[in-house]
């Protein structure tokens, strides 16, 4: 499994920074994009992203930053005579539907697969209270000629998150966060797998290599010629637990979905601005470093990954060109790092650190 | 006057070449933009172009390519709290209205600034006949509340027209041309100007240098001390013709506005793809260079430039890469530029030729 980051700015894309879209490169080849930000489709050209490859897509919510790219990198995916693109699946916030149909439909855009779009339905506490919002304008009767389906998915109370689907070795669920507008993050839970064949055991229980040993690693139960029946824990090495990834969208209070992100691999966090704007931060519905921070200790997180960084902290790597080496230095995302790790140091809390960069990788 | 190109790609971006976008920068400071693909924000960003400047935009046609950056765009037109934004006028065909409003609603996108859509009304022989274009979801009953006011724009049968607007200093107007779905080609043309005041004819009638020079200079009568009234023209030198630009949206068939078009002092003319693929170009509703040299000596264009071109043809100052000098020597957009040259030479028309390159600049 590999991240790789596509954009890593908040608010408006940059010739250095992208805006939102992060690639999960899975084992099997498929690519699932989180969030398609305006020159997604760019961005995926510089990569070693295949856009054949990408199958789902999950929008965390419907700001510019975040989904303005998707129209045309839908346009664009089956270029070039791409027969194995049948269909894609994207999910996201009510509203997403109707921004696609709309689209595609006034500009005319014949898509060369079919795509379906799966609306998280917000609970009524996630819409902001003010006007600038209007409920009813999300939803429209017209459907896409090459919109296979519209599935809505509701919001499960029991385990407060909205279940997206279980494809026999993922489970992707939502939660929600606070923003200005309904907004959401994305756990990706990878089952867990059997150890490797205790090859020396099954020679002891008079099993040669052979169907019965792929069954077996299939998780099958199996009959030996006597009768006896073996079951795969007790001729497997320890249960390689799976890995949970936890994708957040914009946030500035992550509690709604606290009890979904515990213990997670690894956690994706907005950091947009430094601690001491923290007040303008939350205004605008987003956090600090050390905000990141101590929801990653709160949820026991093993690695915490900042990214939505604020166009105004250039890249680490970039180089130096102010002649004011201290002004230079402020500006570099190098503070909201620091601000993290300090903030982690402090609470005595172990984990991995990282600050996203575009076209950076994490492997897991 | 001057021409930059922020996108020259036909289809999608890449790396080297945005889509459809080009500025056209004015002596009074302001900018227009014409058409508006996505990354336009970002081309904006590695060009010279003031984002503030820009007042006017318009839109050739809806596909995806020429108007996906425009949501983008115009969320972030008015960061850094740049004040001297109060509004834009956005020109385009029946349907952007939605586009935008629909965008901006469910987007949940305050603009900063007030925006006028000024819709074309598209002739019905101007709409495809297959399935693909819905007439009727072009148009929607929904207010943006940045939105001022709506002008829809009518076809003017005796000028065989689109009247846009006339402030005094350029008269703009658009014309039809044969594309896929409803396409305009905009013409501006700059008003005639008063050439220089003769000073010395002045001083023989008795006029010193004073506030009358400047109502003559402004084309005012001025009246002398002895009851004579002079007339501007006669004592300024030769008119300067004023100049005529005209950007062509993408057409396998201009003759809708050729009357429109006769005498410019430049015409940017798609060329999607070379001649060999004449059938290709034409079956999409694009040109090939021939078809644009042989427009431009119809018309009497002073000079022509081809844009819009397929990303398999890179940019002529891109670095050869390819160990294969002859596959890198059919890739290059040379090709395209000396089909137009052998055409234009073959009719024994003169006129100045160019292929616009992103980030080129064309003085006028």
């Amino acid at each position: 499994m590999n991240i790789v980051f596509l954009g890593t700015a908040s608010c408006f894309p940059t010739p250095s920074r992208g805006v939102s879209c992060t690639a999960l490169q899975l084992e099997e080849g498929h690519v699932w994009l989180f969030d398609c930000g305006e020159g997604t489709q760019i961005q995926i050209q510089k990569s070693r992203i295949r856009p054949g490859k990408v199958n789902r897509i999950f929008i965390t919510h419907l700001h510019g930053d975040h989904v303005f790219g998707l129209p045309g990198l839908l346009c664009t995916l089956g270029n070039g005579g791409n027969t194995e693109k049948k269909s894609v699946h994207i999910y996201g916030p009510l509203g997403l539907r109707n921004l696609l149909a709309t689209t595609f439909e006034i500009s005319g855009s014949p898509l060369p697969y079919d795509y379906h779009v799966h609306e998280l339905i917000p609970e009524s506490w996630q819409f902001p209270t003010d006007r600038e919002y209007n409920v009813t304008a999300l939803e429209r009767e017209y459907i896409n000629p090459r919109e296979t389906s519209t599935t809505k998915i509701l919001y499960d109370p029991i385990t407060k998150s909205w279940p997206l689907f279980n494809d026999g070795k993922y489970i992707v669920v939502a939660g929600a966060l606070t923003h200005r507008i309904p907004c959401f993050g994305f756990i990706i839970q990878e089952r867990d797998q059997l150890g490797s064949l205790d090859v020396k055991k099954l020679k002891e229980l008079g099993l040669s290599p052979g169907p019965k040993y792929a069954l077996l690693k299939n998780g099958k139960r199996v009959a030996l010629d006597n009768g006896d029946v073996i079951e795969p824990l007790d001729v497997t090495g320890p249960i390689k637990k799976g890995r949970k990834i936890v994708i957040l969208g914009d946030t500035c209070d992550n509690s709604p979905m606290t009890h979904l992100d515990m213990d997670c691999t690894i956690i994706l966090h907005e950091a947009t601005m430094e601690e001491s704007l923290r007040e303008k931060a939350i205004q605008y519905g987003h956090s600090t470093p050390k905000m990141a921070a101590a929801f990653a200790a709160e949820i026991n997180a093993q690695r915490l990954c900042l990214f939505h960084v604020s166009p105004r902290y250039r890249p680490i790597s970039s180089v130096t060109t102010s002649e004011n080496e201290e002004d230079a230095e402020n500006l570099s995302a190098k503070i909201l790092l620091d601000e993290a790790q300090n903030h982690l140091t402090k609470m005595e809390f172990k984990c991995g650190l990282d600050i996203a960069e575009d076209f950076g990788e994490i492997k897991l």
